[in-house]
């Protein structure tokens, strides 16, 4: 198990591998933290479950894939925000994930508050992109009166825009790119929508559930 | 939400219920404590979620019932297990639920590690009970090679035996009497089973998903 982050929808589902089941966690330091700081994953026993804790650029095997966790602009997991909260830092409490295989290479990606140079650098060199498309507009959950957050304030970056993950991801030469770990706002579900066509246009591809990738 | 104790079973729902969502979340002080012990439950941002904490056999009004907690015999949660930990303490870190409407109760106990007279005190009178049938025999875990741990070690009394469930509650006058949090390797599961025959003879019904009680 790989986690790039320990916000709830990353780590909660640890809680139905509980009692018994053994495997790696790997995670950076950061992410390893906001774990130990819940008692309820001392389920996780540690005879069975290894608490792997990587660096970031650390290169390790797991499952006969190389895997290597890098920072990417983020925040703390919203359970651990605080008064003197900063999001966009690349403190690796958010990261992306490069596994290689047999000299293919894969990023994923799934929360990102901004493309910067240095993730821009770690995944150019990826044939297939996985890549956080939560919200197409930044204030899209707003404007459907779901939420009062923006996607910035979460964390993600949109798709859309000059300033958006689109305009600049569709530069980068990755054979597939596919959009995940999308907000159930965005109109990028819905398939033949205007917002769907754009970034099919633009070489993109929209993740479903059940959704294999061979390297 | 009213919670019994503070096992990942018990307590893992709350994180589908996150940002956003307001309710009030009952228990006794030791369950709220072991909620407050791990981070990832500070998504129950305060400003929406109540914390009642309310005392063992303090009587409060919820969703127009009367609701009360009764300490059980029982155990800490799993994953705040320790060296000194003692099972079958009365502590109010396990707990059964009276819910009364109209002059009719129904008393909820899904984890109970022994039938103490103070817990038969407390569901003498209840018109509908639904108690823990976890196991059918104490070893029943170990026997399947699915677990190392008796029924007893996990804070459960087995419905069979001299000393189970079985025996005593079946003298108890409630019109409708219930096994619930049953586990997968118990045979009551199993229609037409002998265990499941045991029961219903004894005039119990074996909880199924979407059961609808009218009290």
């Amino acid at each position: 198990v790989v986690l790039t982050n320990a916000d709830v929808d990353h780590v909660a589902g640890l809680l139905s591998l509980r009692e018994g089941q053994p495997f790696r966690l790997i995670a950076l330091p950061p992410v390893h933290a906001s774990v130990r700081a819940s008692a309820i994953f001392e389920v996780l026993a540690p005879e069975v479950v290894e608490r792997s804790i990587v660096g970031p650029g650390e290169r390790i095997e797991a499952a006969g894939l190389a895997i290597e966790l890098f920072p990417v602009p983020g925040k703390a997991p919203l359970y651990q925000e605080g008064p003197d909260l900063r999001i966009g830092g690349e403190t690796g409490e958010t990261t992306g994930v490069l596994v290689t295989h047999d000299g293919r290479q894969l990023a994923y990606v799934p929360g990102c508050a901004q493309l910067s140079p240095s993730v821009l650098d770690r995944i150019a060199e990826a044939d297939v992109l996985l890549f956080d498309g939560t919200l197409f507009t930044d204030d899209e959950m707003i404007a459907a009166g779901v939420g009062s957050k923006t996607g910035r304030r979460m964390g993600h970056i949109p798709i859309s825009g000059p300033e958006g993950s689109l305009a600049t991801l569709r530069q980068l030469k990755a054979a597939r790119k596919i959009y995940i770990h999308i907000n159930n706002t965005n109109p990028v579900l819905v398939e033949g929508s205007p917002e769907r066509r754009v970034v099919e246009a633009a070489g993109f591809e929209v993740a479903h559930d059940g959704m294999e990738i061979a390297l």
